[in-house]
């Protein structure tokens, strides 16, 4: 299949920025010495996630046991579900490790630890739980220096379960757009967590691993010393909000939206496209940020970036294109109906999440069509 | 299968609430003396549609070619594709008429009516192709008294092609929320869309249908003199941003989204659940409105409204229940681990596009898998 011939909207991979996008973090991550664990919401897509990890991931993180369960069946037996283990959850969980799944799952409060207990020990199974720890305020996790921690260590270890490690995640480095800043919130992120698993082996609790991650600290960190691994998603496709960030080029962003020109309001200096909030999702990441994208970004086809238009407007199957500021009298003109673009997405989980499958465009211009899944 | 063994996050249907709005507007419509042509789009669902249609729809409206076959294929013949035609989207609609669906096409443009002459003559087919009118400057289509009209309409007569009517949607009716001004937005819909069928019909070309539609318009309108049938989506669930326009109460929202806590950060007055913005969607239509619900409200598990307690925040598979204003210190104890809480939306269409099937929970509490598809 060419990109011509693609029924629109569809969600093209650009192959070549992807491979280049994981090989700029793969390399990153071994300079820095430690492992590469992906997080693989971001795409819910084997081949995607087969390309990780070729390129030297080992192992993958997942914010749904669904995602565990779709890759340990395409053979990743090494798995962190990095959502607080629901206690409902836990049979789900049991039913994987069973089945020989190494799965770790995650605990930052004493219900959820003692609950973990309770139901390992009713089926005899010894979970690998890491705790975690929040770094900075952005969403769960035990501060480092809360004794709440070692509480819950306990719990977990005279429960009879695994204590496997730390993990943290500082999620606030998406505020930030500043080199300084976000090298000040990875070392942030590296020297929490490290400090939590320092204070638990010094209470004689075992912390192997010890786990941090987001594309921003990931890319910012300038040493990971007493990290054993990091996690990252958002990176493998990169969008406008990271840009924003200050951590990717726009010719680095490989996901994008094709859709074709349907109408115009010439008056208003309006196109019309076939891509709605459907096809691009709600996500309005840029609103707050340095530069506002709208509901995204406009390329040609071929992905040339036409600078100043963006998508300005969305309903659920009509987006609206125009020149913010400058509205474009001629736009009927330069875009007449049937003219195809891309619309690079402000947040690529969020845009990826539409659509049933990628379209992955080759150098070469051949499209292989990638599923991916969604659910739970 | 009971509510409460469900997992989470699920995407439940109040079974009384739906068929009570389903009634609402069939009989609102019936007073009115026009069809109901419901826009599928809200649900993508058979059993939803099924409903509809058996309490007096005729026909339905749909929003991408693939809902037109997915419900051609259930047995629905008469549907308008309410979404201006890309003219590579023609093969799909003449296979689709091929196999005998009453399948309406719309138009708005000269180029596009020629597109549509162009491919019906090769394929000598008649296409049914109804003009979109603009009657509140909200998207796309003509101005009833813009000469673009009568031209087009030419085009598409004298090219072959079957002049059905006219359509046209008060987008902008979102935007109120006040009767008087909801009434006043209806008479503008319907004044405008008759107003183009009167001219149509004065130069002599043909147009029978006059259809017109959103749920606010379709609740709000007083009398509808010269239309011939009315479409509206929401209606069916109902959502928060509806409630906001002033046109449902909160019991009437009959989509909610069933999710688990699975943490606390009790310092901020936070509880954490498994719901997060995949399973709300990122849709934040509340926040420019009257009172802005964050990404839902929160419910028990039973349904009673807990009027204070707002999902202020979301990420991928986390969501941040907490108190706006007056921060819950207690929340811990209020919603301990493992409690179930549901989530009213602010887009009922949005929120059920993140999931693979609704559960539909009847009044005596059992529940059915209801599947309902995406993608196009």
């Amino acid at each position: 299949m060419r990109l011509q011939s693609l029924n629109t909207p569809a969600a093209l991979i650009d192959v070549e920025r992807m491979n280049h996008n994981i090989e700029r973090m793969q390399q990153r991550l071994n300079a820095l010495g430690v492992s590469f664990r992906p997080h693989v919401k971001t795409t819910k897509c084997e081949q995607v996630v087969r390309a990780q990890m070729d390129a030297g991931a080992r192992g993958i993180t997942v914010s749904t046991l669904k995602e565990a369960e779709q890759f340990f069946a395409s053979g990743i037996r090494d798995i962190v579900y990095a959502v607080g283990m629901a206690p409902t959850k836990l049979s789900q969980a049991l039913a994987l490790r069973r089945q020989g799944c190494a799965l770790k799952i995650v605990a930052d409060s004493v219900p959820c630890a003692e609950a973990i207990v309770a139901f390992g020990r009713e089926h005899e199974e010894a979970f690998e739980v890491w705790i975690e720890i929040d770094v900075d305020g952005h969403r769960s996790g035990i501060a480092p220096d809360d004794d709440l921690l070692l509480t819950v260590a306990s719990t977990l270890s005279t429960g009879g379960m695994r204590l496997g490690g730390v993990i943290a995640h500082a999620g606030s480095s998406y505020d930030y757009d500043t080199h300084d800043e976000l090298v000040r919130i990875a070392e942030q992120e590296r020297s929490g967590c490290v400090r939590a698993a320092e204070r638990l082996r010094a209470a004689g609790l075992q912390c192997d691993v010890v786990s941090i991650g987001s594309t921003p600290t990931a890319l910012a960190a300038e040493h990971l010393e007493g990290v054993t691994e990091v996690r990252a998603g958002v990176y493998v496709m990169f969008d406008l909000v990271m840009h924003n960030v200050g951590i990717n080029d726009i010719s680095e962003i490989a996901l994008s939206v094709l859709t074709t020109v349907i109408g115009h309001q010439s008056e208003k200096g309006w196109a019309i496209v076939d891509a709605g909030w459907m096809a691009m999702s709600r996500d309005r990441g840029t609103q707050r940020q340095k530069h506002d994208f709208g509901y995204g970004l406009v390329c040609l086809e071929n992905g040339e970036v036409l600078g100043e238009y963006v998508m300005t407007g969305a309903n659920q199957e009509h987006g609206i294109i125009s020149r913010p500021g400058r509205p474009d009298h001629e736009i009927a003109k330069r875009f007449p109906i049937g003219t195809r673009l891309r619309i690079l997405p402000n947040h690529a989980c969020a845009t990826g999440a539409q659509h049933p499958a990628y379209q992955a465009v080759g150098p070469d211009g051949t499209v292989e069509t990638w599923p991916r899944f969604y659910g739970w």
